[in-house]
C-alpha cells in the first residue's frame, strides 16, 4: 500500500464537492437558517438501538452531512424480515439541503442502506478507494448506476457547504477505515466511526495519532466515539498476533487439508491467508459468492495482491492432496445459506468434510449468533474435522477499541464535549463514565439515542428536538416501517396459530349456505373444528344479516363469537381470519 | 445443615425399593433378557442435543433406571412451543421394567419433564429434599397426586431391581444436587450430574471428594461427566467469592434501594443476600412468582433460613426508605413476562425503577439468551439506575466444573470407560480429549448422541442399536413430535406469510360461484389481489370440475396455479391455503 502523507493538513488533497443540484436557496430552507443558524447539530438516525453506528447527521444552518448509510440484520423477533435499514423521511424532507454523505469504512452496517436510500437522497457519496468499490458493487446489484461517488484518500479534505471534512486513517477489521474531523462554524467536530490502534498492523499504517494529537492541540468542541468494547480491559490484540497464530496453524496442520473462514471484507486477513498458501505451497480456493466478490473487487484496485496460479475454482477442490490446498470460505456466523454451513451439515457438494481436515474460523462470534455458529462447530467436529475457533485460540483480532485504546484516544483528543457511540445504551454508559475518570465534567458529556438531537452553540451541549426516525423493514420487493402489521400478523400466527372461518351468505336473501373452518399452525380436533362450525352457524342463524353493514362487520362478530370457544380448547389466542363470501 | 455421615457405604442408609406393579416377568421381558443380559446399555434420551442432561437410562437385564427426567426451553427456531421434553415412547413400551428414576438434583433441565412423562411411566421416584419439594411443587400445579416420591440423603444407597444406586454430594448453583455412583452386574457406573468443586461453599459441604476418591480406587467402570465448561482453564469461582462481592454491593449503596436478580432455585445464593439484608438491617421483598413459591418450599424444608420480620410483601416495598429494603426478584435471562424485565420496561407497578437504585444480576448469561437480558439492561440503565452484572463483578459462580476440576474427578475416580455428557459436541470431543491428556486410551472412550445406547460387557465398550429418542413439544394444551407439522406451517408463514384462496363452487351444477384471495403476513397490492383471483378464476373456468376427484385435488391445483405468480409478484413463497366451499 502506497504511504499517504498526512501529517499536516496544508500537505492533504482538496476536493470540491459538487453543486448538488439544489444550491439555490429555497424558502424553506432560508426560514431554516435563520432559527437555528447558530446551533450545530447532531441528528441520530437509523438502525435499532446504536446511535452513530448505521447513520447520523450533521447540521448547520441550511448545511447536512450524513455520516454512513448501514443496515442491519433483523433479529428473530422480525420474522421474514430481509434487512432493516434507518427511516430516512427527515432526511428526504431536507433532501435539498444534503451536501453530501460521508462514508467510514465498507462495512454492511455503514454502507448496506445506500442502495435504498439512494432512492429518496440524490447526494454525492465520498468513500475511501475499497469503501467505494463495495458500495459500487451494492449499487450494481440494485441496478443503480446514477450515484455520484467521490474517491478520496486518508489525510484528503472535503469541503461540503459550510463543513470541512477530512479524512483520518485509522485501524478496522476492514482496510480503509476514517475517522472524520469535521471542522464547523462551531467548532471541530471528531467522529472516529469505527477504530482500533493497531500497532503493528499486518498492512497499513497504524491509526494516525500524529494528526489526532495535532487535532486535538488545535481544540475539538465535540468527540463521538465508538463505545463497542468499552467493558474490556487493556487493549485489542494486534493483527500481528493472528499472522502468527495462523502460521502455527499451516505449521501445525501440514498433511492435513485447511478451511478457513473469515469475513471476505476483512482483506488484510484475508491478504494474511494468501500469503501463507503460497509459503506453504498450497492453493486456495475461494468459497461463497461474497468472498468471490469482494476478493476479486479488493485485488482490482490494488488492495488484495493474488500471485498468478494460486487460486483455483471451488469446484475443483478435489483435484488436490489435502496439503494441497486451503478453502477460504465465508460463514463465520453460521449464516444458514453460507458456504461453511452447509459444508457442516453435508449439502455443500463441492467439498466435502472429513476427518483429515481442520476448520479455522478466524472472526469473533456476534451477540446473537452464538447457536448459529456453534451448531455448525458441533457439526464440523460430528464430521470428523478438527475446528480452530476463537475462545480456543487468538485466531481473530477485534475491530473495536478497547479501555485502554478508548483513555488513549480521549487524552489525544481532549474533547470540550462527549458524546458516546456506536454501542448499546450499557456501553454509552460506560464510556461515559470512562471519560469522566479521565477528567471530563459529567455536564459535558451526553448520552442520546435514535431520534434525538445533539445541539451545541460551542459554549454548552444540550439534547435538542426529538425528530422522525427509526427502522424500516426491507422484506422481500417491499419496504415497510417498523410497526408493520405484517410483521405483526406473521408474529401472532407463528405464536399462535391461525383459524380461518369461511362464510358464504346468498347475495339477496342473505341466508347461510356453508360454513368453513380451517386451521394451520394450530392443531384442533375434529370435534373442536365441528363446535367452532356450530357457533358460526348458530350466530348466523340468530342473526338478521338484512341489519349487518357489511362484511367487515360479520366478519367482526365471528372473531368474537370464536375466540373464548378458541382459548378454551387450544389454551392459545390463535389469529381467527374471517371471510365472508357472498355467493 | 446437618452433616450426612459418607464416609464408607457401610454407614450409609438403605432404603428399599417397592415391589414397582409389574415385577412378574412377562413375555416380552424374558426375550430381552436372554437376549443381552451380559451387556449393560446407557441409553441417551431426550432434549434437544446435550446428552447425559435431561434424561438418560441405564438398562441390565430385565431392568432400567432413569435418571433426571428434565425439559428444554424451546429455541428460537420454535415458536408457540411453550417447553420441549424428552420422547419417552421406548420407557413406555419398556415400562413394567423400570425400578425407579433417580434426579440428581432439581433444576428445570432435570425434572422439569416429570409432570408430562409420568403420564407414561409409573415409576417411583428418588430424590434429595430440596430435589422433591420442587418436584412436588411442579406436580401439584399439573394436579398429579399419585406420584411415588422417595427422599434420599447424600450418602445413601438404593436398590432398584439389579441396581444399587448410592448418592454422592456434589457441589452445584442448586442446594442438594448428588452424582450417582451405580453398582451393576457388570460394574460401577459413576454419573456426575451437574457439578462443580466447591472447598468454600457458604452453605453444606464441599463435593464428597472422599468418598469418590474411595470408589474410584474400588474401581470404576464407566465414568459419564459434565462437560458444559471443559473449554474454561482452571476452576470456577466459590459462592464465598460470590459473598464477598455481594457484601461489598451492600457496603458501597448503603444509601441506594438493591434490586438483587438470582435464580429461585438457588437457595444458598439467597440465603446469603437474606443474612446480608439482616447485617445492613434491611427488610426483603421476594418478587415474581417462582422466587415466592420456591423460597416458601426451601424454608418449610429448612434449607433456607429465614429470620421473622424480615420478608415484607413486595406491594409495601413503597413504604420503606430506599437503604431500608432489599427487593429479590426473578428475571435473570430478560424473560419477557418475569418481574424484572417488567421493572426495567416500567410496567411492573410494583416497582418503579429510578435513580436510586443499584440493580445487581447475580447469574451468568445462558447462551442464547444475551439479546434479551442486555436489552433488560439498557433499559434499567436508561431509567437511571445503576447495574452490576457478571462481565463487570464477579457476581455470579458457576455451577459447572472447569478443567482443573474435571481434572481432580479424572484423576479420583480413575475409570476404565468415559462418556463425556452433559454439553454440546464440542464440549464431549474436548473432554474427551482431555480425559486422554490424561492417559486414558482413545478406544475406552465413546462420544454419544440422543438415540444412542453404550454397551459395555465390562471389558470392552461400544455404541450399540440406535433407539427412537428425541423431543417433544408441549404447546398450548397438546404434546407433538418434533417434526410436528403444525411448528412447520407457522415457520412457513412467519417467515414468508399466508395466502387464503377461497373458491366457492355450486353443489350440483360444479359452477363456479365466487373466489376470494385473503393474505396475512404478506403485502400484495389490489392489483396483484386482482390478478390472483383471476388466475384462480381461469383455472377453473378450464377445468371440467365433474372430472376433478374431490376438493383437496382442487386445492392442489389451486396452489400450483398461484405459486409462480406469487413468488414474482412479493418474492417470497407465502404459504398457500386453498379452501374449496360446496354452496
Amino acid at each position: 500500500m502506497k504511504k499517504e502523507k498526512t501529517a499536516g493538513a496544508e500537505k492533504t488533497v482538496k476536493i470540491k464537492a459538487p453543486e448538488n443540484g439544489g444550491a439555490r436557496k429555497t424558502a424553506k430552507e432560508k426560514s431554516v437558517s435563520a432559527k437555528s443558524a447558530k446551533n450545530l447539530k447532531i441528528r441520530f438516525l437509523g438502525g435499532v438501538g446504536e446511535i452513530g453506528k448505521n447513520m447520523t447527521a450533521i447540521e448547520y444552518g441550511k448545511d447536512i452531512i450524513v455520516i454512513d448509510a448501514g443496515l442491519i440484520f433483523p433479529g428473530d423477533n422480525m420474522p421474514g424480515v430481509d434487512i432493516v435499514i434507518p427511516d430516512v423521511s427527515y432526511l428526504a424532507e431536507n433532501k435539498a439541503r444534503i451536501r453530501g454523505i460521508v462514508i467510514t469504512h465498507g462495512h454492511e452496517d455503514h454502507i448496506g442502506a445506500l442502495p435504498y436510500i439512494l432512492r429518496e437522497l440524490d447526494a454525492p457519496i465520498y468513500g475511501t478507494k475499497l469503501t467505494l468499490t463495495l458500495i459500487e458493487g451494492k449499487l450494481k446489484e440494485q441496478k443503480i448506476n446514477d450515484a455520484k461517488l467521490n474517491c478520496v484518500k486518508a489525510g484528503s479534505v472535503v469541503k461540503l457547504g459550510c463543513f470541512s471534512v477530512e479524512f483520518i486513517n485509522v485501524n478496522h477489521s476492514i482496510a480503509g477505515a476514517v475517522a472524520l474531523s469535521v471542522t464547523t462554524p462551531v467548532g471541530v467536530v471528531f467522529h472516529t466511526g469505527d477504530f482500533k490502534i493497531d500497532y503493528t498492523p499486518v498492512r497499513g499504517e497504524t491509526m494516525d495519532l500524529a494528526r489526532i494529537a495535532e487535532i486535538g492541540k488545535k481544540g475539538v468542541l465535540l468527540l463521538m466515539a465508538d463505545s463497542t468494547n468499552v467493558e474490556i480491559d487493556g487493549v485489542t490484540i494486534s493483527e500481528s498476533v493472528v499472522k502468527d497464530t495462523l502460521q502455527r496453524v499451516f505449521e501445525e496442520n501440514s498433511s492435513r487439508r485447511l478451511i478457513i473462514a473469515t469475513f471476505a471484507s476483512n482483506v488484510h486477513r484475508l491478504q494474511q491467508i494468501l500469503d501463507l498458501a503460497v509459503k506453504f505451497c498450497r492453493k486456495v480456493a475461494f468459497s461463497g459468492r461474497s468472498m468471490i466478490n469482494i476478493a476479486d473487487a479488493a485485488e482490482k484496485i490494488g488492495e488484495l495482491k493474488i500471485p498468478d496460479d494460486l487460486i483455483v475454482d471451488a469446484e475443483r477442490v478435489n483435484r488436490y492432496k489435502d496439503d494441497e490446498i486451503v478453502i477460504v470460505s465465508t460463514g463465520t456466523q453460521g449464516e444458514p445459506m453460507s458456504a461453511l454451513t452447509r459444508m457442516a451439515s453435508g449439502e455443500f457438494n463441492k467439498v466435502t468434510i472429513g476427518t483429515n481436515d481442520t476448520v479455522v474460523i478466524s472472526a469473533s462470534v456476534i451477540p446473537g449468533n452464538e447457536k448459529m455458529i456453534y451448531g455448525v462447530i458441533n457439526n464440523l467436529y460430528r464430521l470428523g474435522a478438527e475446528v480452530i475457533y476463537e475462545s480456543l485460540e487468538p485466531i481473530h483480532a477485534s475491530g473495536h477499541a478497547q479501555r485502554g485504546e478508548l483513555k488513549t484516544l480521549h487524552s489525544l483528543i481532549k474533547p470540550k464535549f462527549f458524546v458516546p457511540v456506536h454501542g448499546e445504551y450499557r456501553h454509552l454508559k460506560k464510556h461515559a463514565a470512562l471519560a469522566e475518570s479521565m477528567g471530563m465534567k459529567a455536564r459535558n458529556i451526553l448520552i442520546a439515542e435514535i431520534g434525538d438531537t445533539v445541539e451545541t452553540d460551542g459554549k454548552s451541549i444540550k439534547l435538542g428536538e426529538k425528530f422522525h426516525a427509526g427502522s424500516k423493514f426491507v422484506d422481500g420487493v417491499g419496504i415497510d416501517g417498523a410497526d408493520s402489521f405484517v410483521l405483526r400478523d406473521r408474529k401472532h400466527i407463528s405464536e399462535d396459530g391461525l383459524i380461518v372461518a369461511v362464510v358464504a351468505v346468498e347475495e339477496l336473501s342473505a341466508q347461510l349456505s356453508s360454513v368453513e373452518i380451517v386451521s394451520k399452525g394450530i392443531v384442533m380436533s375434529d370435534a373442536a373444528v365441528a363446535e367452532a362450525k356450530n357457533i358460526v352457524q348458530n350466530l348466523i342463524g340468530h342473526t338478521d344479516l338484512r341489519k349487518v353493514r357489511d362484511e367487515t362487520e360479520l366478519g367482526g362478530m365471528i372473531k368474537r363469537s370464536l375466540k373464548n370457544f378458541l382459548f378454551k380448547t387450544t389454551k392459545k389466542n390463535p389469529m381467527i381470519l374471517p371471510i365472508v363470501m357472498v355467493v
